[in-house]
């Protein structure tokens, strides 16, 4: 139960009385799900505390939108609305009668660090960059947090990262680091799924291809607000590969903090509610390894963050 | 007049009778709009032939989507809509009561191919690729045909680069080379402006940044069916900066043609309705010249591409 937001703390939040004017204020687990038979599509939904199920916000109010991408648009509105939810207790539907998708789907932005721990650079005898380095995927790229991963025929090289990732709550262009946390809607858990011939050795060394193959980016199980999170920048992060853990750090060891990582992108681009951005993996990736390690058809992937949750997919 | 559609060439290719099955067998030449004075938002139009204006097709067909995007996702019944449009000469707008809009804005994937005509990898000393190199741009950096591209103050060497683009008009995934232009909704152009320093120097050499700053990607006029045009891989193209030609080549020097990148492409991703795709630039940008040139406040560049358009955007 490591992964659930317990009742004391979101109450503790709440009855604080100060939780409005940022996307995150407010303790907060937000899914993307559809009810299991596939009636109504996508929906949003509030986790409730304890493992007790999720809010339908659409059934809690109509005039609520389907998508994450929608409702993170809305604003304060949106988020209002999904306290209200959350306290009203109504409108709830169980685990087992509803299929979780990733959190975000659609958005605009997948924007991804690279060589972002200390100790992942060592592991590649790579210089410690003194500036972030962006690259990204496709929105195509991703699925949810217990979808299966497709082996490309394309590839034969395709490696894991488990990495911290967040998503943008409200517009922004040249933000602050001292405001960049008031634009993050939430946190969650992706796996940055690479193939590393097509990464390293093929299209003129531009990660792109590589990187964003259809199901590349497992991503879930929920978006949780920093109001919802002891402390972001200090928590364990795991991937295990059939049941054995290869990947095993702490946020902590980030160079690049979410804070200066919204500063930094900002400058380039305006930010908009729903981009996704994936922040980098810890040491312990399958092609650095002596001999390398690639994943094949069966094995299966658990990427996992204290607080935050796990994705577990099955390689196809 | 060069880049009118003759209503000989219209009225030869609808009575052929055989107009139906892919995206691109009607000549056709749509475009986004506003009204001027704003009212109604966003609009698809189909241009008349000889430069009479646009046919507003929510107007035609109130039932009609409000983005090319949504309008491309509907497939041969929004075509067919079109046609009518088209046809029926109704709902006619002036060009001078418009803003014409990038033809198509919020795709999820803008793709980008490097170093795809044969003199401009001369003119760099790099070798001609035996594969083609993608990258992308963020669709946050999309801007209209007459929009301002803006200087960022992060770059010192912002650079032109006319393209020939095309936008995907049914989803698809695998697709063989002869069958591939079955999926492109039409061909515009695009200016792939760059930040040579962002590109070529920093960001772990990945060219990502220098590529997507906001207003990096100006798009129009309008998209053009592939019937409407005689041979897309054998036209002019141009690129001109305050008047004086600096790019002047032809598409037939393009190294991978769209139905190769297509396929290529789409060995990776699924497509989808609205994907743009950037195919490379003829030789003449500023980074290679000596010295080099830059563009500064004030510049006007324009990008030509014969039967298709022109777009033109101030440096500001």
């Amino acid at each position: 139960m490591r992964f659930q937001l317990s009742l004391r703390r979101l109450n503790a939040v709440f009855s604080a009385g100060t939780v409005r004017g940022t996307a995150s204020s407010a303790a907060m687990r937000l899914v993307q799900f559809c009810h299991r038979g596939g009636e109504g599509g996508v929906r949003v939904g509030v986790e409730q505390a304890e493992g007790q199920g999720v809010i339908d916000l659409k059934a809690f109010d109509p005039s609520m939108p389907s998508t994450m991408r929608q409702f993170l648009e809305m604003g304060q509105e949106g988020m209002d609305c999904a306290k209200r939810a959350l306290s009203s207790g109504q409108h709830m539907v169980a685990w087992s009668d509803i299929r979780l998708l990733s959190p975000v789907t659609g958005p605009e932005k997948v924007v991804c660090v690279g060589m972002n721990y200390k100790d992942h650079c060592l592991e590649q005898n790579a210089p410690i960059p003194e500036e972030p380095i962006i690259f990204s995927k496709f929105p195509s790229s991703i699925t949810g947090p217990s979808d299966d991963i497709l082996l490309p025929e394309e590839s034969q090289e395709v490696d894991w990262e488990v990495e911290l990732a967040f998503v943008i709550g409200r517009k922004g262009k040249h933000i602050k680091e001292d405001e960049a946390l008031s634009y993050v809607a939430g946190f969650t858990v992706a796996n940055d799924v690479s193939a590393r011939d097509w990464q390293m050795k093929r299209n003129g060394k531009q990660w792109l291809l590589g990187k964003t193959f259809d199901t590349f980016c497992p991503l879930g199980p929920a978006l949780v607000s920093t109001a919802a999170l002891k402390d972001v920048h200090n928590l364990g992060i795991r991937c295990l590969v059939n049941g054995a853990t290869v990947q095993d750090s702490n946020t902590n060891q980030m160079i690049f903090r979410t804070e200066k990582l919204i500063a930094w992108v900002s400058q380039f681009v305006t930010l908009c509610p729903g981009d996704v951005f994936l922040t980098g993996t810890p040491p312990g990736v399958g092609v650095f390894r002596n001999p390398p390690v690639y994943l094949k058809r069966g094995d299966v992937v658990e990427c996992q963050i204290d607080e935050i949750g796990s994705i577990r997919n099955t390689v196809m």
